[in-house]
């Protein structure tokens, strides 16, 4: 019954990424602890950029820095 | 002081039945444990089905199916 | 498949205390939501007095502080 | 490599006040831990009020009840 | 700059697993998004059986009556 | 009422850091949203090194690959 919280940005990820990242992560743990698929939940939290900071800025301006 | 966090899928729960979940949770810390209402926290996440895996499949396509 | 998450400090939650915040829990979902109690997780998060602040003190000096 | 995670009611924080908050997360782990501010992250989570409960009651309720 | 975090119950997973869960989940992140391995974060949360229920028991109790 | 979950690799951050983590992260929320200090929880999560990893390694590991 494992439980496997995934964060990313929001940046566009597609209904097919997502079905991608939740059916990896749910195989990752039949393949490494033998975990039951139909016990095992996969949660993607897409946080808009401004709500999420590296190295005390946000991804919103690191964005708009990088494109500088 | 606890903290309560609620997952669920965001299908349309009301606003009546997100004050019993708050309501409910609250007591049950206070009925179990003796904590004090007025410093327990519940907060509700509505996850949209697009973003929650179970068995490797999005929500969404669960629904879907069980229409089938 | 609703996800619980309860925090509380660990301060001696017995084994039946943790079965009845299971119980409990699990119940308030499928009471409020009508959801399926077999796929209802609820996890119980133990945390050091030392490592829960309340109005910027741990709860390990408020404990102390209340006391004297 | 810290990871601190901020939740608030979404009442209308700005960005320079969701900068501000990442900053100062980020410059607290420096301070305090010597941490490196490059591998620090902060999300700050900003949850509706009708989904926050505190004393069995949401929040939208306790500002309703305190305007009256 | 992906956060993943993962639930397991902690039933003995050896180092050599959860450095096995850490690279999948950084390679899945890579593979499905593209994202960056450096700035991926992943953390493995082992939470003792008597404080995870599922369907209103703990973990303890349903891994004794499997036994039964 | 905000609430404010810090977490670090286990790696022996005293009770005065902690401390000062828990009064900093609550002074910030009242700087810069004007919260009140005495609704403000503050929870640090201590992972340890096996169980958090960046780049695909655990922390153990790029700790002793450091020292090399």
């Amino acid at each position: 019954m494992p439980f496997v919280h995934i964060r990313i940005t929001k940046e566009g990820a597609t209904e097919e990424q997502k079905q991608k990242l939740i059916e990896g992560a749910t195989q990752l743990l039949v393949d490494v602890l033998g975990k039951n698929p139909a016990s095992t939940f996969v949660i993607i939290d897409e946080v808009e950029t401004d709500n999420w900071g590296v190295g005390g800025k946000t991804v919103t301006k690191l964005r708009a820095d990088a494109k500088k």
